[in-house]
């Protein structure tokens, strides 16, 4: 139990720190979660092309503006050292309140709001408030869950839990097939995620798989543009919430099968590889209205 | 004649800008000319990849580099006004110095060193040098032949002359396939040059395409690059001097394929596209030491 304080760790705020939106951040991302694959798709413009008529943020964008701060150093008081090595990140929610606007800053302020004993492990949960620095508005909160292994035996339980629902036995109403390419994970990571895991064979192997794995929230923003596309594409305000847990990896190059079920406002989702068949991510996503087809 | 002085518009410097030279500025041109398709090639992480143990910039990264100050607005003493839309990129040549290193900051100094009278057009001659701020020492310089259609009629023939080879009758020494993605050029922009020809349908028309073209840099970066893997891998510094024509465009997605044959030092190439068969760049790269196959 040495080192672990969890009065102190719990609530702890790590430095705020500031994001310029540029529609360089803005349409690197887009492209990194497989938006204009075909050239010619006028709608994808929006994301992919400062120009367009309607240019804006896809919201998941928020993951991506989120965790570059003293996170990274992974430093908490109250919390024993460990290897970031050896933490997984197990779940990720994003709660949508306001566009990210392009050529804006933004405000990202990270806290630690719970801790999970998990007997050999502990869950990390962070929240990530992301707001307009002019206008103080919140755009969007993040909740991210990551699991590290072999620290734990403190106790607590937790007070937070994220429902990721199961999906279900009835006949999907929507099946997407999204190709990611090779190279996804090299431009994925310009985003702002550059663990070396992604593209470095020897730290992959270090992480205990053969070859580099594509980003966990890489295959998250697929997934979202899929529900996006599917149900929901006059508007991606319409998106919002997106929860959802890591289940497996994905190879750079697979090809992935996003199955989904709309239920009233909430769209369950199920994104498997198509070569190995193995479900990676899955859980929900919460539209403004109706989930039309 | 009116609005011509060649004595004012030859010598005519434009404002210097300086560039940062990020990781993300080198990764972006290299994944942009299409190195690490095979995200296992590991040759490719000295270029894609700021962790690798020989990271460095693509020699050809300086054009991406040049042509970001005022040079845009393409308002030039001496020279009549014209729209921009009427300009066609004719030729490109690179002479490489000395590193582009990262983390570093550059000064791009441009200016108008030659105009040739092609009757109803004109060849405007653009030098860029690209110097390190701190040391001085000039790392590349690139000579830019733009044809501006509509214009001419001053009687100056033009003092300067870059030789193109023809490509040999003989058998290649060599010739490499690069496919290009279909969003190839969404990418590439990213590192510099945001001429909506390359992804808007609306303006490609205008400018005289059904759809849009890849900016014929790219094409230049890819055939550079190809030079490179074939005949002088160990170091991209010994890649001298690159100079190529522009004789048609490609669209994303198209399969280029590099004719090279090696005479000495030097490497005559010629590439075309698969599809159409059309050869849409030729001329020569100059290496330092003897091509190897």
């Amino acid at each position: 139990m040495s080192g672990w304080d969890i009065k102190k760790a719990i609530g702890h705020k790590f430095k705020p720190y500031e994001v310029n939106v540029t529609n360089s951040e803005l349409i690197l991302y887009a492209l990194g979660i497989g938006f204009q694959q075909d050239p010619l798709y006028k709608p994808h413009y929006n994301f992919t092309y400062e120009n367009a008529e309607d240019f804006k943020a896809f919201p998941t964008v928020a993951v991506v503006l989120a965790h570059r701060g003293d996170l990274a150093a992974m430093s908490i008081p109250g919390v024993p050292e460990f290897n970031p090595m050896m933490l997984l990140h197990g779940e990720e929610k994003v709660e949508v309140y306001a566009p990210i606007e392009v050529d804006t800053t933004v405000v990202c302020q990270e806290s630690v709001i719970d801790l999970q004993d998990k007997g050999k492990a502990t869950v990390l949960v962070i929240e990530t408030a992301i707001n307009d620095k002019e206008s103080g508005k919140l755009c969007a909160k993040i909740v991210t869950n990551l699991f590290v292994r072999g620290i734990g035996g403190f106790g607590h339980k937790g007070t937070t839990k994220n429902h990721i629902p199961e999906a279900p036995k009835t006949p999907v109403h929507a099946s997407r097939v999204e190709k990611t390419t090779p190279n996804q994970a090299f431009i994925y990571r310009l985003c702002g995620d550059r663990n070396p895991l992604h593209v470095d064979p020897q730290m992959s192997e270090m992480g205990g798989f053969k070859v580099p794995i594509l980003h966990g929230l890489c295959t998250y923003g697929i997934t979202a543009r899929a529900v996006y596309e599917q149900f929901h594409k006059e508007d991606p305000m319409l998106l919002e919430q997106i929860s959802g847990r890591f289940t497996s990896h994905v190879f750079p190059g697979e090809t992935l099968i996003v199955d989904m079920w709309k239920e009233g406002n909430q769209v369950i989702f199920s994104t498997k590889t198509k070569e190995r068949g193995l479900i990676v991510l899955k859980g929900s996503c919460k539209l403004r209205g109706q989930a039309k087809m």
